[in-house]
């Protein structure tokens, strides 16, 4: 059992509240900080916490807090981390850890002197549908990673400080793609080093000066691909969906509008149908439970599992610190218009290359390139020759 | 938090147990019964719990022990229940709650003389899905209830006990009809009287008495219908969907194979896919997170939650008592071939017709039959004479 | 190429048009009739069309006419066919082929006797999806069919004939439960005799004397059950699926609401979306191409090539006249409330019983009942004991 | 009526000839041209074809042949269009025009200077589906395109010419990308410039020169961008998925894998499943009519529709032209790493840059950017400051 510093009262610390309290779960919010004091202690009322602070100081310090969880907006996650490893205190951090690689490495400098527990809150990692994905992915059910797609697009965040690109760090990109590029790492494994990363952002729609459009290639010393897709600009709910191929399968998954719950309504719902959704009568796609679809219910369960075994979780502030390295090197390719290395000052993963590629071999004198079972039944052959490289097919 | 003695160590011991002590949940189970000493001390070893007995009797008279979980056979639930009330327990019992009716209302009468806290364990009524849409119901999202459809099929259950019909009580329609009947009457309202029922079953593929295939009608004193497909012999894994329809939407409700999760494997998935999947490799469809999809969560979130509270779950003996009502009728439909009277001993729920069919007035001459956007970009009307009975169109 | 008189001008005339004269087909409507001259006539120019008539007679008795296609409403079949019997034509009937199983016997006689084409335009069974999913059943893909199920529902015709049951002959079932029995009985086999039918009908929601939503069950001499599922008062668009299930494996179809085509529009797609389509803007469904996914395509191509051959089409009145006899029996049944009989006069497919259930044999002593591959990697065998009928289970 | 001399013999000689002579259409392929004469003689007389030939010379100068078709591997394109100009015959090329743009200028150059007919075969912007959302974006459902994105993918093609580059050009770029990147011109309009791409492209797995995965961005005048994907390395069969989506809605396209037709097969469909799919048993995805689903049906309506009116179809030579030279335009990224202008010589669309990008104005004095309806039933705004550049939040 954890008690649990909540920092933050807006959709993110409501939703992680919901998650922490919900389903006979042991670890408790004991104190929640907002800027407004009468949103905070309403706050606290309706979530049966029994303290409640406009003081980030005195939310990380108050008695008996294990953890702080920092819900807050992106350029305050510097200080509120801070403010943790001086009170002594194990710290959880939502994403993106910050708005540059620079103020990421600051973050992770802090916990690790500190020697506290450190646990990034990158929930769409652990969607229990992403969970069995990369289970199966491990154990070799599609084969060599080669190429993964995720993708999150939406109408836009719902408070002002995204908008405001000093705030959040960027747009797009810094406020979802960071969700797709750990989602595509982790399918490529994240023991492989992000090589380097191309790039396309743009203020397609809306009045501000970040971007609300973004897609993007990261190039991985295995010879994948993680392709992602971030845009404020969607229109029909929110899309969050991820495929990744292999050279032994595929797998799809949509977490959010498809998910095996549909709804026609003439009256309407008459209120709240699922996060982002954009209509509330005609066909609507709701989501049974949000929570649990998002990720947050597995992550804290990861997290608090590993706080109490004092070992790390599965999404640490180092992986944050990679995702900022590599949307920083988004950024610059989207200046540069070219492919931009991925700087990371101290890789911990595996150095060497890891491009596995293998042919297969049909007989002593040529490779197989493809095998297939045509419609009148028989099967044709495309083979190379080794040595004058020609291609012939076969029948057999 | 509660402490629990659980009943049983087959697959539904086994999903009951991996709910109630998932993801930091506060619940225990802390001695459970099996007829095989090994197996039983195997499992509690594997689940930590602190105690294992083949004793029934011993499990639910165990120290500190709150709850009985009946995770049994049907031939053994009246025992089991039994033995609880004896030691003071409260008990929840899986579905159904016994093999007929009579034997439901001696299981019911036991708590209820005994005022021993009870609740009926169906969870597919509990799903995240089902919740929502029943919330969406309620709140007239889709108008007056018309119709409803569940269905379960799969190739057949796990254990020996299913296919002998002493211990089961019969086939398809005890096993996985029971599912259906009370989604069915959770959409139309359980204040609402079951009237009638009409039912097919049939044994047409397996070498046993009971049947593996059934079809049934039960018609509610609203004038809604709620349609049942159990069966035995389904190929291509399990397949869990709901629908219903009203004067304003309909919901279609799909919990295991389609629930965006997609996979196609060459080498092969390596193991389990998902409940009663039936294939390794090519195109599978596993599901994200297992217990929280068939409602274990929610449902032990609600057993326990009222356990705190001394208050009534959503599903109580009564509940059971009722399905079992309803499977009567249809097995005596099956024999007769004709729609039979559900016979309930004490309807505890409205006793008005409630049939609330109103016509929509065009205007002080006509009901409203239809008004349609036509290609052409016209509306037409169908109308009825109030007096003269004659049907019209205009086009407006 | 055919010459081909059109009567009716209504949506089912125009569907039937465009198909034929659609993608350069090489056939040709020559005349066409309607109750409305000027309506009639703008039909004719609209489809290039060289004549039009409000005479039946004059119409079928065109120069040059091949083929009649009678697209009028239910209660003007007889006459329509008789008129063009006489006038020596082939004749197309749209669905249902009468009112009841007389009316269709008699329009039977009428072809047989004169000895000319006919075909029964039962649209449905000649999806490009039915087309396949039928010739995989026939090839053995999913072993002896068990169960069928066909569901047509929307919310109601957009003629007022329609809802006037003197004219229609009955609601939902007459209008589109012919559908889904002849979906039923092609996917059981055409040569297999229905036995008798069980139905529910019911006016659940429009001012009307006919039932606006109907399920019902028709049991096979193979064993086989089909089920029915016809609804004008589904909200959503139009629901037209269907599935089958064998020993060996199911099919499941949808031919209009999801067929891998979603639109999300704020302004509005600014008309037609798809016919029986609700909405216009939010989520909607279009459907590519109508014709073709209604079967009306394969249809006629199936029966001008049979006239060409001087060949029966796949389905001929003789079908039609079985579905009007099955929809008696279920008629009968919604006033008996039981079972009830089909009652066909010639039944020209095979005699015997045909039950062809057999029971795998595991060992000499034992049948098998189900084999699973368990979560443990293991395999668990469910078996019978011939002799003693005890049901055992091993794992090997 | 037309009457096609078809050069090709192949899988798209094959569809191309089931699609012309299927459904009653009334066009005529005349004479069939092939490498290997056996071959070629049985192509024809499957398929109904008076003469057959293994001269492309004599094939094109046959008497009767209006149009010749070109089905012939990439290399083979630019001979046999100067073979039908020469001839004087109308001329309608599969894709990918040619191997480069340069080739593809010299095809365009020989049809253009004779003056005859000339069509180009990009089925995959004639699906059914296509049609109907091309139609809606145009109509203003989904408001002002912003992104596309069109993917291909299937386990590599089964023609060894395919694979060798001399023959090809490329990889699944110049073989599948193609159809992705007119999909992607499409929807943001024929008319807006593509300036300038880039591309990632690798060979993943087999032992081939050229490329068989890539991922592309071509961003046009207007500030769409519109994203490919093709891969010869998916497996799972063919996948075949277009999206779009603009200011006021998305639209998402399924073409081949996920249509509303699913079956499951034990033992399995016995043969062809459908383009590309490498399964017979298990879950299987076939497709209704492959023909229509392909676009081969509307396309060749369109073509000869086009050819008897004398007119231009939807896609021309020049519209090949313009492909290959977007694909140059990637193959040239692939190499210098960077985006890379798109060079066009005689580009015939809009000049003026058509960014027509306007903001919401919420007063005075804020542009809006977002309004949302939050789950306590508050509509929210973010706005912002016209002259500050301030962004602020209210609640309504």
């Amino acid at each position: 059992m954890a008690n649990v510093a909540m920092l933050g009262t807006g959709l993110i610390g409501l939703f992680y509240t919901m998650s922490l309290h919900g389903k006979r779960r042991r670890d408790r919010v004991v104190v929640v900080q907002g800027r407004d004091a009468a949103k905070t202690k309403a706050f606290a009322e309706t979530w049966g916490i029994p303290r409640s602070t406009t003081s980030l100081e005195e939310a990380v310090a108050a008695e008996g807090v294990d953890l702080v969880v920092v819900g807050l907006p992106n350029h305050l996650h510097l200080e509120a981390v801070e403010a943790a490893v001086r009170a002594g205190r194990g710290v959880l951090c939502t994403k993106p850890l910050a708005r540059t690689a620079a103020e990421a490495r600051r973050i992770l400098e802090a916990v690790e002197k500190a020697g506290v527990f450190h646990g990034y809150l990158e929930d769409l990692v652990y969607t229990p549908k992403m969970l069995k994905a990369l289970a199966s992915v491990r154990k070799g059910a599609i084969g060599r990673v080669l190429w993964t797609r995720s993708r999150e697009a939406h109408p836009g965040p719902h408070s002002d400080w995204f908008w405001t690109k000093e705030m959040s760090g960027g747009g797009a990109l810094v406020d979802m793609g960071c969700h797709c590029i750990e989602i595509g790492r982790s399918f490529v494994g994240k023991d492989v080093r992000p090589v380097e990363a191309v790039c396309w952002a743009a203020t397609q729609v809306h009045p501000i000066e970040a971007e609300d459009s973004t897609v993007g290639l990261v190039r991985y010393a295995s010879g994948a691909v993680a392709q992602f897709e971030a845009a404020w600009t969607f229109r029909g709910g929110m899309d969050l969906r991820d495929e990744v191929s292999g050279t032994g399968g595929t797998i799809w998954i949509n977490n959010w509008l498809r998910t095996g719950f549909e709804m026609f309504s003439v009256p309407g719902s008459g209120g709240y149908v699922a996060e982002k959704a954009e209509t509330e009568s005609g066909w609507l796609f709701p989501v049974g439970d949000e929570t649990s679809a998002l990720g947050y219910d597995d992550m804290f369960a990861d997290m608090l599992d590993a706080f109490d075994r004092k070992a790390a979780p599965v999404e640490t502030f180092y992986d944050g610190y990679v995702v900022n390295a590599i949307m920083d090197a988004c950024y610059r390719s989207v200046e540069t218009k070219r492919w931009e290395p991925v700087l990371i000052e101290d890789w911990r993963g595996a150095t060497e290359a890891q491009d596995a590629r293998g042919h297969a071999e049909y007989d002593a004198r040529h490779w197989l390139i493809k095998r297939e079972r045509m419609p009148d039944g028989k099967t044709k052959l495309i083979l190379k020759d080794k040595q004058t490289g020609a291609v012939v097919q076969r029948v057999e």
